[in-house]
């Protein structure tokens, strides 16, 4: 892991967590993570170190334009081989710049000056193109520091190259779940006294998402994928609704797929999260098919104009009340041709509060045309995560009204 | 770094962040970060090379009770010294299990085994206490990994005791500008051309924030500050109105808190970033003051109910188009009372894309009540970065129209 920004602690480095995760999905075991700055001779002594002790080397970050990306000089020192100038890579900076209506400049075009034996990786997404080099039988590879081309590259590109080289390395089957509404040690406890006779072959593991939880169901063998399959079954019937999804799953993804399988569309109606809930499905691709429209209404008056909430119900009872929140729930169906709607109402902080709805007080209104149930939550937290943990809630409650839930989740349950 | 969890990416580490943000806030320079298991020889190798290569060496995780936990002993092999008995250890061992209505057992005795001229750092918090060893001139300190316990261990014994060793170390004075709309490149070719006489004092660095940049001017003697001030002007002066703010400042943040300042307000009509403008002014403390309502109409049909969009205008000119989306704007200025406005709709994909119009056709009109502005945007790009580069450029335009600022910028200069 390459960059000046590692080193100050100005960033923490979220990429090596993934390229890990990634190799052990693969079987192959990472030996040692090295993070250096953006220094030449430090470089190049790290990458000459790394690939006399590794089958497999991954450098992250370094390939921009600048005078700190030194990836490919240090690569090419440390390999002992020219710089020479690589079509290909010019070929994909041009045209990068021409969709931008960019000209390119020196800066640009320096990404096109690799070491002579390297190979291109494609980057659907930034200007850098990655690099493979096999050096001493040690496979190098680097990737751009950005995240979301380092995951698209690997993902794309560097995994399927490996897996060809190293066929046989220990497998790994592993088997995700993704949970709302639980935490990591309410699973254990059940798990442990539900299903004590847990068989060795099968790892538990957990991976916090904030607000959602992963759980994962690892063996090694492919010969016991049928018993991993049986005993995610178990699970699956010992937690319940609080399993959304698996893989790669989100809330936001497993409502609007939903929503499509089933012809249905959803509304949204926002106060405390300000858009949030909205910006969530519509991130998802395909997105269209299910919302037509959101409203935010952060103040009292938009309430009112927009949503058609009654001024005497915001006098009498307050904008975070079972009154306002239902009322616009209602006005947004009314608005829309939506068949289900969420509609929230909280106090996000920092300020707001008082003794009687102090900062963490949610009233959420949720349900079809026809059947809109209120409920109050309390969660005192940090106003960011406050807002991202009120937009689980909603696509939760909208996922479970949508399969037809009826139970009540566990965290109305006082 | 130690722990199997950060080898297989179940953990991403925070805690080497941490570390390296207070060293260098003491001067002190971060030279490598090395990451492994939980491995004996490993930890041994590697805690020789840093003694040799560094003055001071951290040692975080690797200090608890369990059979993973090596930190002790790899330090009393790499270092020569025996494993003794430290009565003060086991005394704190002792008081943590009795706090707890725990008897300790042999893993938490364990915790008492350290090298044998190891001096104990107290853990306010967790069972394992820190140790330091100081070997062949080199510092080392041994830290829990649990975060909360390493953070309070750093601050409340470690920096104060490196800066007794070190009080010469060199300091950092740092000037962070913030900067929307130019790369990386085009500022160091302006700087590179017009600054030509740049000062050896002050030292240049980039921080990308996607799609926001950070540029970071950096003096290691406090007598230089003035100098810095002065070039943070010339740097100013050359970048114009493409800074948008420094130190923790973000183009949200800068829209909210200009407006406030103004005592104005501002509404957003959102169809392809679908409410992300709006969460990110929402997710700003103080955002009620400046932000009552938006608007995500995403299907055509919400742009003609919701905000009386045309009919007419959608058939002829399509719903990403001048016409809709200056329409869109005017619809969200009278509905609510704001001073600014701004509307964008675009074709985000994967879908929806036509020759005519590709995927990263944008729309943007903005302005105030009197004054619309339209302007078209193209920019292909995954779908998640499409949507939060153009919140970016949506905040960038309505900061430029809150502060007066007439000059087009560049982006929609081709």
């Amino acid at each position: 892991m390459t960059g000046n920004e590692l080193m100050t602690g100005v960033t923490i480095d979220s990429n090596s967590a993934f390229i890990a995760e990634q190799l052990n999905s693969l079987g192959l075991k990472v030996h040692k993570i090295v993070t250096v700055g953006d220094n030449l001779p430090v470089l190049v002594d790290e990458i000459k170190e790394a690939v006399d002790l590794a089958d497999i080397l991954i450098i992250n970050g370094g390939l921009g334009p600048t005078v700190d990306d030194l990836t490919a000089e240090a690569l090419a020192r440390a390999c002992e081989q020219d710089l020479i100038h690589h079509p290909r890579a010019e070929t994909h900076v041009r045209n990068w710049c021409a969709q931008r209506n960019i000209v390119p400049n020196d800066a640009n075009l320096k990404q096109a000056i690799l070491p002579a034996t390297a190979r291109i990786i494609p980057n659907s997404i930034g200007s850098a193109v990655g690099i493979e080099v096999n050096h001493r039988g040690c496979f190098v590879f680097c990737t751009p520091g950005v995240p979301n081309e380092m995951r698209a590259m690997m993902t794309d590109s560097i995994i399927p190259t490996i897996q060809k080289q190293f066929p046989d390395s220990r497998q790994h089957f592993i088997k995700r779940l993704q949970i709302f509404g639980i935490g990591e040690s309410g699973i254990q406890q059940k798990i442990h006294s539900e299903l004590a006779n847990w068989p060795q072959e099968i790892e538990l593991g957990f991976r916090a998402g904030m607000p959602t939880l992963e759980l994962k169901l690892t063996v090694h063998d492919k010969l016991d994928i049928p018993l991993r399959d049986i005993w995610e079954q178990k699970v699956r019937n010992l937690l319940g609704s609080v399993v959304f999804g698996e893989g790669a799953d989100t809330l936001a993804s497993v409502v609007v797929n939903r929503l499509k399988e089933a012809g249905q569309t959803v509304t949204v109606a926002e106060s405390c999260t300000g858009g949030l809930i909205a910006s969530q499905l519509t991130a998802i691709p395909g997105a269209s098919a299910v919302f037509e429209a959101g409203f935010v209404t952060y103040a009292n008056t938009a309430k009112t104009a927009i949503l058609g909430v009654r001024a005497e119900s915001l006098e009498k009872y307050g904008a975070v009340s079972e009154q306002v929140v239902r009322e616009m729930a209602i006005g947004a169906l009314e608005r829309t041709s939506a068949d289900y709607v969420v509609a929230v109402s909280g106090i996000a902080g920092p300020d707001g509060g008082t003794a009687e709805k102090p900062v963490g007080t949610i009233w959420i209104a949720w349900g079809g045309r026809f059947d809109i149930k209120v409920r109050k939550l309390f969660y005192p937290a940090e106003r960011r995560f406050l807002q991202a943990l009120v937009s689980a809630y909603a696509l939760d409650l909208i996922r479970r009204e949508v399969l037809g839930i009826t139970e009540m989740p566990r965290y109305f349950r006082n």
